[in-house]
């Protein structure tokens, strides 16, 4: 019996858990949430999938998990999983945990702050933000892009040095996000570019199928500058 | 040679980490770090505390450790601590990391933002927030506590069942800071009121110990309303 993986792939917790079950070669049974719908919020998914009402979440058997760093810890010590992904050497494996505390109150928040304010608020609810709402949320995203790549890039191809592991393909699930709303991080972080294209080379074709939605919507929200 | 552990008791992550060490019986050289005057900041403490201008941070011999989850979770390892407070056990390990993951941009974000705005803003500016920031500040805490509530303090007397661990000190040390604000949740939660009192007990005469600054600030805080 395989884990039962809830997610959807708009999501960039969900994608990073995706890419990181296929890339592991971990098999999973594929339950997807539409959170587009509010699947997520609906009293049979918080009776009989999570009691958060969010996506990431695994059953393994009986046993439900959300958060998606905890599943990928719990997952690396229930199936073989590559060690690189998560390391086993207690110093190595700290250090992944290091990237993955920070990136919460960082990467995270600022660069999906940007976006909720930039693209999904907009879109929801028709108010555009005003110039000094924008100025702001970029200002945070840019200090914690600069912090990222000072702190975390500075010791090899990836953050735990020259392999790949989970902290990587988690930091770029959510720095990608922002291209949706037309912010491309690789026209101003140099480093962070060059990173970007490693992770997503060692990720492929998974990397790409997670980031379909974000492909298309990146694409479509260049067009109309292209016509102007 | 023992662990250097560097940091602050006005942050909650020392604090809650400082309860760790002292309720793990792990012993470590400790190095105080003066937040107020910006110690942290500084040339000589980026070169030789750590790169990542913040507390707390501990060094193990040569190698260094930032962000007080990972650090918990290295001390785990490396330290014979009492099971319960970070356990072995897969299953009730990925419990206690779902909460830590939780946190973060939950109680963490939520209640610091409101400490943040309605205490140290003002203290270190003059200004005060207008009525409708801190009104969005103690909505958005409100609700994670009352999520909190709901999603792990249903299982019994701590969040991981009978027994505390890591995760109760983590959240409470936070939940704590908001008294500093002249917010006290015990007022408002009856079950954050009991199991803080429980965590308290457990963790004593280290957790009041922590909490000096916390108590000191917040019986100032009160004496000017009781002559209202």
């Amino acid at each position: 019996m395989s884990v039962k993986l809830y997610y959807d792939l708009l999501s960039q917790p969900s994608r990073s858990l995706f890419i990181f079950f296929k890339k592991a070669q971990v098999p999973f049974e594929a339950c997807l949430v539409n959170l587009g719908k509010g699947e997520h919020l609906k009293k049979e998914y918080l009776e009989n999938v999570s009691r958060i009402p969010k996506v990431p979440v695994v059953h393994d058997g009986d046993f439900r998990l959300n958060e998606s760093v905890g599943i990928v810890r719990y997952i690396s010590r229930q199936y073989p999983v590559a060690d690189n992904l998560y390391p086993k050497d207690s110093k190595k494996q700290a250090l992944v945990d290091e990237y993955l505390e920070w990136h919460h109150l960082n990467v995270r928040v600022n660069c999906s702050t940007y976006f909720i304010k930039t693209w999904l608020n907009p879109m929801k609810t028709g108010r555009q933000p005003s110039e000094e709402e924008v100025r702001k949320a970029k200002k945070y995203m840019e200090k914690s892009l600069q912090d990222f790549q000072n702190y975390f890039l500075s010791n090899g191809k990836f953050i735990n040095g020259d392999q790949i592991s989970y902290a990587d393909i988690h930091a770029a699930c959510e720095i990608e996000q922002t291209r949706v709303a037309g912010y491309d991080v690789r026209d101003r972080f140099p480093k962070i570019k060059e990173w970007i294209e490693a992770v997503r080379e060692e990720c492929n074709p998974h990397y790409d199928r997670a980031h379909q939605f974000v492909n298309l919507i990146s694409q479509k929200e260049e067009e109309p500058k292209s016509k102007l």
